[in-house]
Parts: structure tokens; sequence; C-alpha cells
């Protein structure tokens, strides 16, 4: 039994393009000799689908395009697909998340997902209802092999691999095993963040040798909004060692003679900084095509972050589909003007330039009336960031395409940053890389590629140049200590105390969780930022934004 | 037995405020006779906390406060108080959802919520482990009587009543009667919207009746984000008949006999209009103050969406703590700015203008080079729309006031609207408000209080004047229609066929459909509206942004 599996590219909402897209890969696998295909979790719909699907029409639709598919491929090898498939009893969720098995024309059989993340960026529970623990089996045989069916989490909670708190008391695996099943085949969505990987093959490993079982992971690649799949489907030997692996970061199609253990392992590259450069550059690159633009435009300031951007741009969208903007004030120093033209001259993008001292001016008088003796503070600072983000969203306006923004993670967190103004556009490429990491990526880069960064650009003392010899280092502290604080408090929930007792100052990490506590309207109000830690902000941070808590 | 239901505007996050709070209500309880007092569900913090619950700290302080509570009361009647409760099993999500009986100074006893709402704006289930349906019943007795305790959807799943889809298949109160109750309790935390509250009293009434139980019901008052809670606390007798409820948006300490049936019934006015105003009104009065701010400002157009947001706005801060901010531009009519000024005067509001035809020629100047002769399209118009935004942004800054967004839910639906330009602020406090209904309430509140909304500003035909002669319906269906078709699309989860089944014209209804799904990147970077219809844009909507579907 030769089993490919299909890890494709998929597009949320678009059950007709996927089911083509489908058909096409399941004729590639059969040309290299598959007798069974696999796709991924909830392939028909595209993952995640979120509210779509509480439209009972779109249920409606996705089932139709599953038998649709399944007519299509009749006379090819069966195909076990992910498919969103309607709850139609009077209790429940709305859906069921399951596996349809096509062969011979029908969909023969259907397996429901049994665990149901729902915590951080997954909302399961909202829209599926569980597979019984004690219903049937998800079992079916093929070639004469029983094959036990899981879906993405259904495999992440052998209480044996996980010292960490479980969601679930129950394990699929387990019972699958129990019911005389003799492969296990796993469909998913699994999102990207930095270092799952090694996670991912570590457990996967554990379960097939602890049950003495193989383990097909199929898992869907591409950006959806904030989540990025990187792919890299694997196989598994029952005594746990890897003997495929897909590609990264591209669709594939694997195709794994389980008996013979014959497949290829392509190379998994491990290193911090080209995993976040691949998600990054993978999510900007669907984000933008998936919400039907081809070209992207930036704000150029000089600095370390809107040249990070501009790179990943270049890359995802190809440098003749990126234009760079700068927007000089007149606390914008020589340098950052220069700065910029070099790294786009690197990139090998073109530039505009509009001065804003006009519309700063211009802002000013009629602001003087009103404002009058007032003393400047940070509203003009905020004035020039809107300017930007004003003349930047006519550029994307005008051109049609699409405004990327550019501001880091760091500065995110603490609200160091214009909300309408640097904050403005349609996806945050860089939203979820601490500055620290920006740097390291940049640096990396570099040394891959030679000088893409200018080490001017590198070298020089952030600076938002929104008033004279400003620094970021005048609101805040150290990057390095900054984000030591970040990763702490957002990422790892911990409190101000338990920071302190870790031998942090106190003050200042009571300030910096009152930075971030404070900055939650205008996180509320961000564009879409592509996921690459274990919390990012948006759609797996849910705090209240009025109230009264610190962190 | 005098059962006293506390009815208090919680502080989300802050705990020891929240039992301060509670232990006053008490002692008021107390001199009115009480001899059991029952807050609201999760009290505690404040409802609701979302991700705070994901913080251990966070949880540590509540249950920290709540036995500091316990101990201020010691020598007072027992009180049943919501709390969140850590899940300090090895499985599980992180928390319970728990109503503690503080008495003698100690936690006496804990029930916990077994149906976890996961839909719509709850998310229960990311943080909640329900309690075992077959654990020990949530009871527990008091002078005599055996008292069972529900959460809020506790008490929502009578198979008797609902004739809709339910999402549980068990009835805790069922359990709950067999298991000896003699009274039902059932702290809530239950948003309001439209008609809601006749569901509820004829949902309770039917559940009292049904078990032959009296039923207490004590929900929370105010507003948190964009959830509003009505109070309107109730007791209804063994026979399902209503004998008391509490204020409806004010604090209240309701003090029920229950034998004796005594207890006083404040009205309730079940009239759209005035139910929406007292819901904006105490969405936006709880949102500012409780983000801190006692101030507020808008742009005031001369239109009818910025009149009502002004007169909501007055009555929830003080005519004193209201800006409205004039900004004509050249296309703007000379009725707009003297309607403006009219309702200004009309509220007592301080106005300031300022003339934004200087930053619009000032933009036109550096953008000339770049666009030079490329013709005027919708960029125009937003850049107009986004000078606004910056300046009254700019406003907010210098004066600490917040900006109130003028925007209506039919507009935000479609997308008419600016983002970054009339979108922007901190509060969008008629964004679930539809514009056949902004006239509903501002005919309403007219007729209530004299012409507080100018004639003129009733009768002219909406315009955004980004244009010369510009109005609503060149780009949008007549709002009637609009409306009616939003309603069925974005409420109703309607698809485009079953609306064109239903007599809508096919072309306009998938103009519209397609509206509302490319406005989506809109959607996502508005502020907090308040929710008053079954399915506002915010929290309970949860669409993709990139993809490819129409609804």
């Amino acid at each position: 039994m030769k089993i490919a599996l299909l890890q494709c590219n998929l597009m949320v909402g678009d059950v007709h393009g996927n089911v083509a897209h489908l058909e096409q890969a399941v004729l590639d696998a059969v040309e290299q000799g598959a007798t069974l295909c696999v796709a991924t979790e909830l392939a028909v719909t595209g993952y995640p689908p979120r509210d779509l699907l509480l439209r009972p029409d779109f249920l409606g639709h996705a089932w139709h395009a599953l038998e649709e598919l399944a007519g299509r491929i009749a006379d090819l090898p069966p195909l076990l697909v992910g498919v969103a498939e309607a709850n139609h009893g009077a209790v429940g969720s709305p859906a069921f998340n399951s596996a349809a098995l096509l062969c011979e024309g029908k969909v023969s059989a259907v397996f429901r997902k049994q665990l149901l993340p729902t915590y951080d960026v997954f909302d399961e529970r909202r829209y599926f209802e569980p597979a019984l623990a004690d219903g049937p089996p998800n079992v079916f045989t093929q070639d004469g092999t029983t094959i036990g069916v899981t879906i993405c989490e259904d495999i992440w909670n052998d209480k044996d691999f996980w010292s960490r708190h479980r969601y679930y008391d129950t394990d699929p695996v387990t019972r699958l095993h129990e019911a005389g099943a003799e492969l296990i085949i796993n469909l998913s969505s699994s999102p990207f963040t930095l270092g799952k990987q090694a996670v991912r093959e570590s457990m996967l490993s554990s379960v097939a040798a602890k049950h003495g079982l193989p383990v097909l992971y199929c898992n869907q690649v591409g950006g959806n909004d904030d989540l990025v799949f990187a792919g890299k489907s694997m196989a598994f030997d029952a005594e746990g060692t890897l003997f495929a692996r897909a590609k990264g970061f591209e669709e594939d199609i694997l195709v794994v003679d389980v008996a013979a253990r014959e497949a290829r392992i392509e190379p998994d590259y491990n290193m911090e900084e080209m995993q976040a450069w691949n998600a990054l550059v993978t999510g900007t690159r669907d984000y933008v095509r998936k919400c039907g633009f081809s070209r992207g435009l930036l704000g150029l300031s000089g600095g370390i972050d809107s040249a990070l951007t501009c790179a990943i741009a270049v890359e995802a969208l190809g440098r003749e589909n990126v234009l760079g903007v700068l927007l000089p004030s007149p606390y914008s120093s020589k340098g950052s003007v220069d700065d910029a033209k070099a790294l786009a001259a690197n990139l090998g993008v073109k530039t505009v330039t509009i001065p804003i001292k006009g519309p700063m001016r211009a802002f000013d008088k009629v602001l003087d009336e009103v404002f009058f003796d007032m003393e400047p503070d940070v509203t003009e600072e905020n004035i020039q960031s809107r300017i930007r983000g004003n003349l930047l969203m006519a550029m994307s306006n005008k051109y049609g395409a699409m405004l990327l923004t550019t501001g880091n993670k760091s500065e995110l967190s603490v609200g160091y940053c214009t909300i309408y103004g640097d904050m403005a556009g349609g996806l945050a490429v860089i939203a979820d890389v601490p500055k620290t990491m920006v740097y390291r990526i940049c640096n990396w880069l570099n040394n891959w590629r030679g000088e893409i960064i200018p080490k001017a650009v590198m070298d020089k003392p952030p600076s938002a140049e929104l008033r004279p010899d400003q620094t970021d280092q005048d609101t805040l502290p150290a990057y390095d200590l900054l984000d030591a604080l970040l990763e702490m408090l957002v990422e790892r929930n911990m409190s101000v105390e338990a920071i302190v007792a870790a031998g942090y100052d106190a003050q200042t990490t009571r300030r910096v969780a009152r930075m971030v506590r404070t900055a939650e309207f205008k996180r509320k109000q961000a564009p879409p930022g592509i996921k690459i830690t274990d919390r990012a902000f948006g759609t797996g941070w849910r705090m209240p934004i009025a109230g009264r808590f610190a962190f």
C-alpha cells in the first residue's frame, strides 16, 4: 500500500476551488503510484473557516463539493479528506470536524474528531460537537490493513508524552490501538510556531513507538489570516523512527510505502531565524494573495523594522510588486532617508518620497487656535504618524497595493506605536516578532544573502524620530530587558511577583506590565499579524479593555 | 427567609474593588432584613474577565479576595457569590465558573456551572471545565429550605421551553428538582440584547411552573466592553408568576420574601427604542468610566448618526463632559454646519469648529506629484475622512477625552465607512444599531423629550458629504431594503439563495452580500461597539478575512 499525503495550500471558504485543487493532487499522487490518498483537516473548507461554519448554506456547499469530488475521483484510489459535517441532531454545536473516506464515487465512511482544542487561537467547541468517546472507533480497512483515523488534536494527548497540563482525559490513539488499528493516520491543520516542529516530531515518534504502530501525519501548508501552516507532513515507522518528511512551507505530495519504509525525507531547518523568515514570507505571500492583491507597499523609515518588513515583502511578492514610501519629516535624520534608500537599492524596490512637512504645518495651523498655549506632547507625535498613515493608505487606495505595517511585537506589547498611524495597514507582518528577534533575523539574513539590511540600519539606536533626538530608550527599557519581561508577561502568563522573584527590577517590571495593560485598546484595532510565537496578539489573545487590573 | 439579590455594577479584573462593593451591598441588604444574600455570576472577577482567567495569579487573587470577603462578612448572613475557581486537577480547562457560599467567615460550599456557553460572544469552554453531570448536586440548606444553585446558562436548557436547537443534552434544573431542591437560585451575567428580557421572563416563568419551584434570578448590571447587562433581577413563585423585579440598567438590591411572595416589581419597558437607548447610554457611560476617562468628544457632521451618538453621550457623561467637533470641508453643505450647531445647542454641549480645507490642500499638494494625472476616486474621499480622524484623535489626546465614533451598523456591515477615518475612536457607540433603527430611536427621543434631534437632521437624505452632492443612496440600496437584507444575512445567517427565494432582488442581495464580505478587513480594526442585537460585529462575529466566499 502506497499512501500519498496531499499537502496542499487551500483557500478558506472556496469549497469548489479546493476540491478542484484536491482532485489534481490525487491525479498527481496516482501518477506516483499511490493506492490511498490522504488530505488535511478541513481541506474542503480551508482551515480555519471560523464563523463560516455557523452558516448552514456553507456547510451544505462544502458537503455538496465533497460529494462532487467523490464523483470526480470515482475511478481513482480512495481519498481520506477533512470536511465540516453538519450536525443534524437536535442538540449540540452546529457541525462535526470530520474526515470523509471517498471511495468508488461515494462518501463511504465518516470519522469525527474527538478532541476539540478551545484555547489560544482555537475555537473548536464553538463550532464542533466532539465524536462520542464510546462511539464506533475511527477505523477502516484498506488493502487488508486496519487504519485508525485521527484528526489533528486527537493525537496530541498522550499522557506518557506530556508532562504539562492536558485538556482532555481520553486518548483516541489508545482506543484505536485497542480497536485493532495497524496504522495511524493523522489529518492536521496544525499552525506553525517557532520550535513546534521539533516537539511535533518527538511527540509523533513517541506515539508510534509506544503503540508499535506506524504513524502518517498530513499537515496543511500555507497562510490563512494570522496563521501559517508549515506542511512538513511526515511518516514514522512502528519503532517511532521518522522515515519521511515533506517540504516545509511549500505544497508537496509525499508518497509513502509504509511496509517498505520507502519515501523521501526533505531537510528540516530548525534554526529559529530561518523558521521565522519562512513563516513570515509564507504568511505575507498568502495573506496578500488570498485577499485578492498582488502588490504591497510600506513606509520606509530607515529603521530596522521597516527594513525587515520590506525584505520579507520582496521575498513574498517579488521586488517588482513592492513599493517603498519615504515620508520624511523635519525630525527625520539625513541618515534615515539615506538608509531607507540604501535598503531599497539592496532589495531592488522602487521608492517614492513624500515629505510630510506641508501637511504637518497645515495641521499645526488649524489646531493652533484650538490648542493655543498648550504644550506640545505626544499629541503632536501622533499627528505626524497619522499623516503618514493617511498618505500610505492613499497610496494603497490609488494603486491597489496592500499597505503592510512594520511594527514589531515589543512595540505592540507596550503600545509604543500610534493607532491609525504606523499601525495602519492590511497586514502587520512582524507584529509577533520581538525587537531582539528582528535584529537576529536581520543578522541571519545578511549572513545568508550578503548585506541586504544596510549596516547603518543595524547599528543605529532605534528611534521613532517623532521629535528631535528621540530614541526608543527614552521611553522603554533596553530591548534585551524589555523582551525578556514581555516573554514572561505575555507568553508565559507570569505574574509581576514571580518575575521580580526571578531577579528582575520590581519598578521596571511593574511599569512594563502597566504599559502592556493600557495598550490593549490599540491592539484591539490592530491589523492581523502573522503568528510565530506561542502567544501572539490577535485571535489567541482576548483581554478585556475596560476594567482595572495589572498583569 | 428573606433573600437579597445583589444587582451590582462590577469592574472587570478589580477583585479587591469588587469584594468591597459586595460587602457594602450585603450590609445594605441586611439593613433591609435579608437572611441570605445572592450576588451575580463571576461577581468577584467582574464579567467577562476573558483571558485574565488564563493567568494563575489572577485566579489566585480572586480566590484570596473571596476568602477576605468571607472574613469581612463573617457575622452577617450567608452570601452566595460567583467566582472563578482554579482547576487544580491535572486535566481540563484552567478554571471552574463557580458560586461560592460564604458562611460564618469561610467558604462553606462551592457549586460549579455545568452548561458552558461557547457561541456568539461566549468562550466559556476556553476557560472553564464544566461541573460533572453526575457529581454531587448543587444544593445547600438554608433555614430548613433546600436550595438548588444554577449559574446563568444552567437554567437556559429546558427542552420543553425551547423549540430551537439546544447546545446541551442535560438540564441541571431537572436534576436539582430530583435532588430535592425547594427553590432554584440563578446567578447570572446575562448580556442585554433587544427583546431578550421578554424571553428571559417567559423562560424563567416556564421553568418555575414546570417544576413547581420558586425561581430567583440575580443578574449583573452595567456595561463591560461590548456587553451591557440590564440587571432586572427577578423572582417567580412556584406557579411561575413573576412577583419581583429589580431596576433596569441601575444597581439595585432586591429583597425577596419567597414564602410571603413579598417584594417590589420595578416597571419594565419593552419598547424597543427605549431599551436600545438605555443599553447604549449604560454601555457608553461604563466603557468611558471603566477605561479611566470622564469626558468624551465626537465629530458632529450634521447627520443623524452623530446626532444620536451625541445625545447618548450627553445622557451618559453629562453635557459638560461632551465636546462636539465640527470639521467642515468644502463639500460640507451650509445646512450641515447649522444642523450640527442646532443639535449641540439643543443638548447644551460645547462645540469647536476646525475647517479641514487647509490640511486637504496640503495633502493634495504632496500627493499631486505622485498621483499626477490619475482620476480622483474613493482615495480622495478617504483622505478627507482620515484628516478628520487625525484631528479628532489629536483633540482626544490633548484633552484626555475619549473619541466616540458615530457609525451605524448598516454602514459597518457594508463597509460604507473609512478605516482610520470616521471609524477612528475608542468606542463605536451605535455600531450595532441599524440605520433604520437610528431613525426610530431619534423619533422616540424627540417624542419623549421634545425636539432634541433637529427636524432638518431627521429629514435630509443621508450623505457622507465627501464629494459634491453625494448621498448614501448613490452607493447603497434604500436603507429599508438594506437593513432587511442585512438582518437576514448577518443576524440570521441566511443564504443569498434563501433571501432571493423569499422575494428579494437577486442582484441587490448578491451585491450586499459581497459588500458585507469584503468589508471584513475594516471591521477587524473597528473599535468595540455596544452589542444590542442578537448578532453584533465584534467578539461574537469571527469571520475570516482572506479567502474566497460569499454569504
